[in-house]
């Protein structure tokens, strides 16, 4: 049998997390490894590897990670301070989790080329 | 007069960019200052400043500039090595145009971290 997926895991309640918002759509949870003071990551709730993964029926959930990102960054108070969101697909990019998320990070400055 | 935005004179076709995709409802186009071999920003058609100002009615449109940035990374040939997409909003994430943006970076390996 495969290994689980740990964010499906963390979605249906098996693994344990800091949830932070969850609806029949999504779920966002603290990242356990944090970069920043916030770093939030966000995900669907259905199993979608990557990006390279996304199809035009899955726009609105996509959309809506997005939606509810803001809602988080401000409930973060980052709404003035500012916020960056970041999916990254594949190993140029770092993905270490098979399960497309989006970070949310805040609370501090971040360089301007995030390179 | 306030002075016109780049990013919806670039969409009217009033100001020169190198356009690789638009469709109704959003516009990609090459960063004129590329940090990476592949920087490509997508923009929505119309003017959202930020994701501060994003809507729920706003996320079909926000998810479709993340499968359209799918398909121009396929087009680019990153789908394996792999890419970034990110959103930057007010001044901690360097925020320089206030048209909603997403940067599709790819063609090099990018720290994990992306700090």
């Amino acid at each position: 049998m495969p290994d689980p997926c740990i964010f499906c895991e963390i979605i249906a309640g098996r693994l344990p997390a800091a949830v932070l918002y969850q609806d029949e759509r999504i779920t966002a949870f603290q990242d356990a490894a944090p970069i920043a003071p916030v770093h939030i990551l966000l995900v669907p709730n259905h199993h979608i590897p990557s990006v390279n993964a996304a199809a035009p029926e899955d726009e609105a959930v996509l959309g809506h990670l997005i939606t509810v990102a803001r809602q988080l960054a401000q409930a973060q108070n980052l709404q003035e301070s500012g916020y960056r969101l970041v999916i990254n697909t594949g190993p140029n990019a770092g993905q270490s989790v098979f399960h497309l998320h989006m970070h949310l990070i805040g609370g501090r400055k971040m360089p301007f080329h995030f390179k």
